[in-house]
């Protein structure tokens, strides 16, 4: 199953459109997209009835918004492929994830602008999750369970901040406005072969910089899930960035860095393809 | 002015009492706590032309919950009073401030139990402040405008993952759940002799733990804001939690750490005081 942000209102992607889910459920759902993931369990099954037949219209991806736009909580993994911690110089923590926030502000839709800081922007294509049900102190084996689904995700940083001494500041540094584009589509677990190894790309103006498949993870989804569980309910809607795989422009020589006018397009296969392209900061 | 979160209802505090300001406004207002921020300027102008002699009850403190209870975001300052980051033996940061968050789901009301969960969990007592309206490259001089009002709050911590080498995890450590307590009143700005300037305190089971004044903050108030803003846009019912002055537990020789048992007062003049009592962590 798929669903989509056209516009601000709920949208299930079927084979030849999309259903307007407001519409179609005859208010029992309503238009608002967040809130799907306080019934998510409702919604599936509601979904799974959907007369095929119902009226749906072209998939417009011009007017998509984030697949999950106001989450109350953003949880990011840093380091989690071992060629990018590598990369980045950093070292790898031995028993546990690095977690930081992209504050939920810097939340924005798969083709949207950007706004490019002062500084040292960089990408990271990121497979995202979105959280479908409470999920505290949940076993791994049973982690997948509380997924509503999955998307594609940029954690787009400003790399002067983020790594400033002595207290490197990843939660501000990647939570400019636009910083942390999702989207196109959320697409449901059991609609993939196997969510645990699709494969993530991205290419900057049309110039690949980053591939590599999620089975490479050194936490995958369902260990983020319960270690992430073990400390704090994550909550229906909830965002998680799974970490970035090798390629970054600020580890390349010469770094390359995103300016206006770059585009940057991040695609996960079976789920789709963001396009983002930044723009000059606008005045406060 | 000042208001509570009583029992879910938001109250307005008056000499003799609390108003429930649903029901005094006639539904202009609604019951919730979270939303007034989405009005703060509605509402201050209608509170303050509350007749006097509106029905009202009297503060039952028992019942107190946040007084912002589901916050869109939460940021917390790290070492921002010298004498603690002398007693962390941590550098302060050159030029700009340690931000991290305490994400939502932490977030207690003032007479909260707070589960205790393996580790060495310790007290912070801070100034909390809320937000009134969205700001966002907010100048210094302008950011008390901003401000729906101050509280008290404890940055509970757990030490261990906090301070997990190679990399600190302060937001997780921070968030295992009720290690937000704020209250027990919001209180506008206008109300205090200098807001820049109030006295701060903790006990633990009756013993002084902690005394200092705010004026001696790094980064005041208006610092903290101006430079958050800087990056992003502050929502209205954020809350940050501004660091706290020296005193903690951990730093102590021997260490003070929060058992099941403790009762933790924390008080800031012309605010009230929390009492949280601490408590075995339940089976999941």
């Amino acid at each position: 199953m798929r669903i989509v942000n056209t516009g601000g209102r709920l949208g299930l992607v079927l084979d030849d459109g999309v259903v307007d889910v407001a519409t179609a459920s005859g208010g029992r759902f309503g238009p608002g997209v967040q809130a799907v993931y306080e019934q998510w369990a409702r919604f599936r099954a509601w979904a799974a009835e959907v007369d095929p037949r119902v009226a749906s219209r072209p998939l417009d991806e011009t007017t998509l918004g984030a697949p999950a736009p106001q989450p109350r909580q953003v949880f990011a993994i840093g380091l989690n492929y071992l060629d990018h911690a590598e990369e980045s110089a950093m070292e790898t923590p031995s028993d546990g994830m690095v977690v930081f926030t992209k504050f939920p502000s810097s939340v924005a839709g798969p083709v949207s602008e950007i706004e490019v800081p002062p500084g040292s922007v960089d990408f990271e294509a990121e497979l995202v999750v979105v959280i479908g049900a409470r999920a505290y102190q949940v076993a791994a084996e049973n982690a997948w369970d509380y997924v509503a689904g999955l998307t594609v995700g940029q954690d787009v940083s400003e790399r002067e901040l983020q790594l400033r001494p002595p207290t490197p500041q990843f939660n501000l540094g990647k939570s400019f406005p636009g910083f942390a584009p999702i989207g196109p589509q959320l697409v449901t677990p059991d609609a993939f072969e196997n969510p645990d190894d699709v494969e993530i790309s991205c290419s900057l103006n049309g110039v690949e910089m980053q591939r590599a498949r999620t089975k490479i993870m050194i936490f995958p989804v369902a260990q983020i899930i319960s270690r992430l569980s073990a400390v704090l309910p994550l909550l229906p809607g909830d965002v998680i960035f799974t970490g970035t795989p090798s390629g970054i422009g600020w580890a390349r020589d010469p770094k390359v860095l995103l300016k206006p006018g770059d585009e940057l397009v991040t695609t996960i296969e079976n789920i789709g393809s963001m396009r983002n392209r930044f723009v000059p900061q606008a005045a406060a």
